[in-house]
């Protein structure tokens, strides 16, 4: 199993924490040197905080945590693709290596929400100083969670709907 | 003067005000049913926070004072045109119009900082649900501010190396 495996199964994991506690089904992890600094899950809904996606969750934790220079040159590992909010997030905290998991267009198609679909790529292209982006990684893995998570929402519907 | 110029231009004294004080020369405006319901200024410098442009800001104070409700359909007015992390978290705050001042582009000629070249429009490009994009508006008001800082932030250069 190669680091960037290790580390992606991490984010992994933390998105289906993320799902057990009600909250939407992403997770990352924050790694430099080869140490993990900070592993996250989304907290959006149990917070009530719309920017609380498990990137910005990462970034906001590590700074207070280990202070801003913690972060330069650092990797993330996001189980599910960055959105435009996270990719921008981790560019201006000085993040120069993404690895994701889940695609923008798998999200899209497991969860249906409202949906931003440009890329992680397509968003942090021709960015200075550059950030390079690799995955899908371990993707089949990360979108099960996102499977397991509709499905479950989906019976939570159903049985609000039946008598 | 139509009311969107209005609000531009308590954005663009808001991007001075922040300047003023030490602050990247970025500000905002969160409109709602002809109703100004928030001013915000950039604060990176002075809380050390990276996320801490103008439109997060806005937003984050809008959210607090009045609750997530109030954003929904709300209109910023952005002194600078918003980056890719603005952008997304404009979107996934339920905002459906944004009104630029200063493009992208002239941040870049203006400040020559790090950069994310992608354009809020690009950012936002097939979003569901659709945000609109309007502008440059008062331009160059509010590229005069950008080119102050960068006037200033010069003169203070060259001072600290003079003998």
């Amino acid at each position: 199993m190669t680091d960037d495996t290790l580390y992606m199964r991490q984010a992994i994991a933390a998105s289906r924490e993320a799902m057990l506690r009600g909250d939407m089904p992403f997770g990352a992890t924050l790694v430099k040197d080869g140490q993990v600094l900070q592993v996250s899950g989304n907290t959006q809904r149990s917070t009530g905080d719309c920017m609380a996606h498990a990137e910005v969750e990462l970034i906001r934790v590590a700074r207070r945590k280990l202070g801003a220079s913690a972060l330069q040159g650092a990797t993330v590992y996001a189980s599910g693709e960055p959105c435009a909010m996270c990719s921008g997030t981790m560019f201006w905290a000085g993040i120069t290596r993404v690895v994701l998991g889940a695609t923008t267009a798998d999200i899209a198609q497991a969860l249906g929400d409202p949906t931003l679909p440009i890329t992680c790529s397509e968003v942090l292209a021709g960015c200075q100083p550059a950030v390079q982006v690799d995955g899908p990684l371990l993707r089949d893995e990360a979108v099960a969670v996102l499977r397991d998570f509709a499905q479950h929402a989906a019976q939570h519907a159903a049985q609000k709907q039946s008598p």
